[in-house]
């Protein structure tokens, strides 16, 4: 079976399925992750105080970490989650937005790291190279311009580095996505600039990827299957209301994820292997 | 008057009045529950430090408990907003969203029972199950399948023997949805499935039952009037909305609830008394 | 070149510089602010704990302080992020949403008054009227209908003695809107009843005020810019989507604004010096 008609049967096992994902995310786009979330299948289950965190996780089939908005209070919960989730060998995703935009943002995925063995790490290319020691041109929570503009190759080899050292796989988001699990890689053409455009778009790809991860045990399969969902989903949207504008967009994105078949996305799916 | 033209002179009384409904609430839908507020006349206000708690209370025509997205200090505001309420005469209505999944929610909810007289509580099967002490098969935040297959006899069981023990209208909604004082019981079949495809619609239901329970003192009609407007909501936007996806179907929800008049919900509604 | 002239050119110089738009705002309208803030061609970062609050504020070209929903650890990194923004020369955008409703809302305000200076305060007229120590008939969030009655003659006086106390710009959004810097003031009339339907429509003005501010230093012209966009997406939206209801037309006002062009501004404009 190739790739794309794998990830065909992975869309169907999700909401046969219907498994129950814990965020601990940020409170500016957790509302569309939630509703992406469903959208595909899978059941949100939004928790992140320390009494009832790790409890949570132990109901759930994945747990996705998204530090957007950090505070004091959520960073013990991801922390008692993720070691949770360790445990009990759920898988964990890593968002980790914003990093190299404040010390707190720095300490708290360099803790994180240390102390939870993440499956999949999903950033824009600030954030990764950031992560890889690569010099970042950090601008907030959107990528950069001069760190868009980083070859596929740079993107490839950062990937690669990056879950060679972290034994996970780790993407980066972009005009061309990259997933690498250190010894294959992937590559995605998918996807539209408006993405852009609308804020959580990459929240809502890390949720695609933690609803897959837990249906899905080949993770560079379930995260190439996020990332591919959300970037036809992107496409069709911009085709039917991208002339109306950004909300519009934005609802037709949550619309196309409600609707994705497996033949659309055999039919249009870009990978390649890199 | 019979109970449907009734509901549509409450309808309109809402807009009239404009009532102030305070929301203790969770941060997931937390703006869904404010445009439904505002979609059906009522005037939101979410506010949940335990500096204004109380005090916000005392300037609002009802108060909304949800223990969505629970955390330490708002439970301190939870209890002293809802103690306001019982002493100045408030109603105070109960979205115990997951209970039955942490311990953190159990305890609360037990806690906010003991030191609050509750007006109405709406929840889903599993949290109505868990609340009657039945056996429920909790699953996060959504109902689970077992618990959804419930008979209907079973919620008017469970939602009367509720009602009686804590002296208020409980309400279960689902397939059938059961309106409840211990006395009468009102079953509901309107409604649409995919809104359990939509992260907080039940939240939102709970709003519209705290807007208006705040300008009608049968609170068995004022809760039934809440989730038949939802469901009659919930069957127009899936005809106009319902093939273009969740997303559309979501802002549909709220387009027929700011449009809702009494001819469409007398001529629409299907209730019986159990 | 006259002031609609110089508005449109505001409008293509954000797109230009994509600044960074510093938010610490609530969590009810937060996902709209984003929205809108990209939708303008702003980026936006939403950063409340007091470890990076500061620090965020130095990476951002303007900052946004929102008190929709205050707590006690926000309050601290508003006045960390203020100060710092101060000391940096980055202007200060104050929502003061709901102030008059409780005392945290009206002391805070206050203390933010005290240790920051604002460059522009935006609010509805219920909540100017409390801060110009005039008296308000507050209800909540929303401005109450007796204060919305009041003349434009009674908002352009509150506004001006506002602006001179404070030295800042101050605008009152309402059926007229106004912008004074205590020397001149211009008013708007521009803008559509609905708009009071949808939560956060005034924090997203203000987030449009807190983009322009970042690349235009006459803060009067930058503040009728924000209000001007955000009414005549309203008026452009109730077109297209007003019969549809509220939910539509919420997801029309930010479709409009990413579609905003110079050209529409200078045609609809309604703005005269009062």
């Amino acid at each position: 079976m190739n790739f794309e008609r794998k990830i065909a049967k992975i869309i169907s096992n999700v909401s046969d399925a219907a498994p129950v994902v814990h965020h601990i995310t940020n409170y500016v786009t957790v509302n569309d992750c939630a509703n992406i979330t469903l959208a595909i299948g899978a059941s949100p289950i939004m928790a992140d105080d320390l009494c009832e965190a790790a409890e949570i996780t132990s109901l759930a089939q994945s747990l996705v970490i998204n530090i957007g908005t950090l505070n004091r209070g959520t960073i013990e919960s991801m922390l008692a989650a993720g070691k949770k989730a360790n445990e009990i060998g759920v898988p964990v995703v890593l968002d980790p937005v914003g990093v190299g935009a404040s010390e707190l943002r720095n300490k708290t995925v360099e803790k994180l790291l240390e102390e939870i063995n993440f499956t999949i790490i999903r950033g824009n290319m600030s954030e990764i190279r950031y992560m890889a020691g690569s010099n970042a041109n950090t601008k907030g929570v959107d990528a950069s311009d001069s760190d868009i503009a980083s070859s596929a190759e740079t993107g490839v080899e950062l990937a690669g580095s990056l879950a060679q050292k972290y034994k996970c796989v780790v993407a980066i988001t972009g005009a061309t996505d990259i997933v690498s699990d250190s010894t294959h890689t992937v590559c995605i053409q998918n996807g539209n600039r408006m993405l852009r455009a609308v804020t959580g778009t990459g929240c809502m790809c890390t949720s695609l990827i933690g609803s897959f991860c837990s249906v899905e045990p080949d993770y560079l399969l379930a995260t190439t299957a996020g990332i591919l969902c959300m970037g036809i989903a992107g496409e069709i949207a911009f085709e039917k209301a991208g002339e109306k504008g950004t909300g519009s967009f934005r609802t037709a994105v949550i619309d196309e994820i409600s609707r994705i078949d497996g033949e659309s996305v055999i039919r249009r799916a870009k990978l390649y292997e890199a």
